[in-house]
């Protein structure tokens, strides 16, 4: 058992640690923090940090790994699921990635924003699965465009733009009540379908 | 005359500097980056660093600035020269800017990344220039569904969205001949009538 006035270590240690890291990360950028201020706002002592992370970069890379594969575990199913039609197809791409920018804001945007920050080999897997996230967009639009579906010469181009303009909703969501999760995601299917030349539009949901 | 070995101070030093800090601050970030890596990829002293900016918040700003003092010299007498119409409107700022996104990828990736690396007073004047910019994008779309020229229920979340997706082409874009600035203007052009719905097409330049 902890001493009094010392923070006991717990199987949620970790995840305080991380939770404060990524606070941090947000508002100041991975090189504007020190592994002092993460253990400082975690509450937890240096020791303790480096008993559950190796490092701030292995830190850093945790929580992208954990965003993006909240993000695929969610995608890649879903995306399954809709079946061949190109539109109901990139319907889902954007549905369940613009909820995922709206839900988890501060780690969305730490994955755009940070993945500079990492370097081979602690970059390796946060960058692939950031192209197998890529992928779902591309492919969705390429194969849209393949087969007529949606009117558009430059398909790499336009899944370049629809995966940043729906990336940048991490950026200016907020949880104030004014749009729902929901509400943004289908204001963003509308866009992008619009984007590739959608000869028709999908369901509202 | 500077001593042998020594660089000398000419009015281009202050350029010298930025210009490293530049490059230094597109790979490693603003944080990523110390006062003395950019003395030592300008290749000057600590001393003659300093002479010409006050700290490397300052040099920020400027660079910031300089970007942005560019972005609206090229944008805004455009927009003006435009006219009225929506169309026009909203292709010349679209193009002004994604050329500018082509032409200077390093300062523009740094407006859009860094500007939560300054606090105010020195973030004040980026950050309503950068406002001043996003209400060019803004501007056109509203006006253009006020006036049935675009069908878009949601002019405000699409100005977001067009400003996001040509902001990204500065993370992407290599001078590496395979598409001049002028054709992913046109092709963002193209992509950001869709977004709002324009009832006809610009023509292409």
């Amino acid at each position: 058992m902890a001493a009094h006035g010392e923070s006991p270590s717990t199987p949620d240690t970790a995840q305080v640690i991380s939770d404060a890291a990524v606070r941090l990360f947000h508002d100041h950028g991975y090189h504007g923090t020190s592994i002092r201020d993460i253990a400082g706002e975690a509450k937890v002592g240096i020791a303790t940090l480096f008993h559950h992370h190796r490092s701030k970069a292995e830190l850093l890379r945790r929580i992208m790994d954990t965003a993006l594969d909240d993000l695929l575990a969610e995608m890649e199913p879903a995306v399954a699921a809709a079946g061949d039609d190109p539109t109901a197809r990139l319907s889902v791409v954007v549905r369940t990635y613009v909820r995922r920018q709206c839900e988890s804001p501060m780690h969305n945007a730490i994955v755009t924003s940070e993945m500079r920050s990492l370097e081979p080999p602690l970059l390796d897997e946060p960058a692939s699965k950031r192209d197998r996230v890529h992928q779902l967009f591309e492919s969705a639009i390429v194969d849209g465009v393949a087969s007529g579906t949606f009117v558009c010469d430059v398909p790499v181009e336009a899944a370049r733009a629809v995966h940043a303009m729906c990336s940048a909703v991490s950026g200016w969501y907020r949880d104030d009540g004014r749009m729902a999760p929901d509400e943004v995601a289908e204001l963003y299917v509308g866009m992008a379908l619009r984007v590739v030349g959608a000869r028709e539009l999908a369901p509202a949901s």
